[in-house]
């Protein structure tokens, strides 16, 4: 994974912000991100604004570890950046 | 403004809290909302996530109080709302 992701607990989650040039790469983004959840059925909790979005991956409702599906979430999501343009990099 | 909105101060915004049925109706509305962002050139922050969004809109940065232009955005917000399908109405 992206170094730009932190492990927290309580609760267990991972979270990335990310800021973008402009609203249509913020958008963008979105978009894809959007697209990504729909396909693997994972929803993190996102906030946004025009030019910053903060994604949290929450683990299971009990869990005390990460699981694979969301690290493997995180990596795909690093893998939509790879092809846009972020500031953070 | 439709009564879901709520005034705060410290600092001066307008919040909002919607429900959704499923994913795809929260996606619809985000990119509604995005639209008309890009539109009126106001950017509100927000958060969401499978069912549920958060909208925030806040006064310029020393501004005491709403100005209209954010007042606008909102009943433009309820307006993209009564042809969507929420819960909260």
């Amino acid at each position: 994974m992206n170094q730009g992701w932190t492990e927290r607990q309580r609760p267990v989650r991972l979270e990335r912000r990310l800021e973008f040039a402009d609203y249509e790469a913020t958008r963008d983004f979105l978009d894809r991100a959007a697209s990504l959840s729909e396909r693997v059925g994972i929803y993190p909790d996102m906030s946004f604004g025009r030019t910053y979005v903060n994604i949290t991956l929450h683990a299971e409702d009990d869990a005390t570890a990460l699981g694979e599906p969301l690290r493997h979430f995180a990596r795909e999501i690093d893998a939509l950046l790879a092809t846009e343009k972020t500031l953070d990099e």
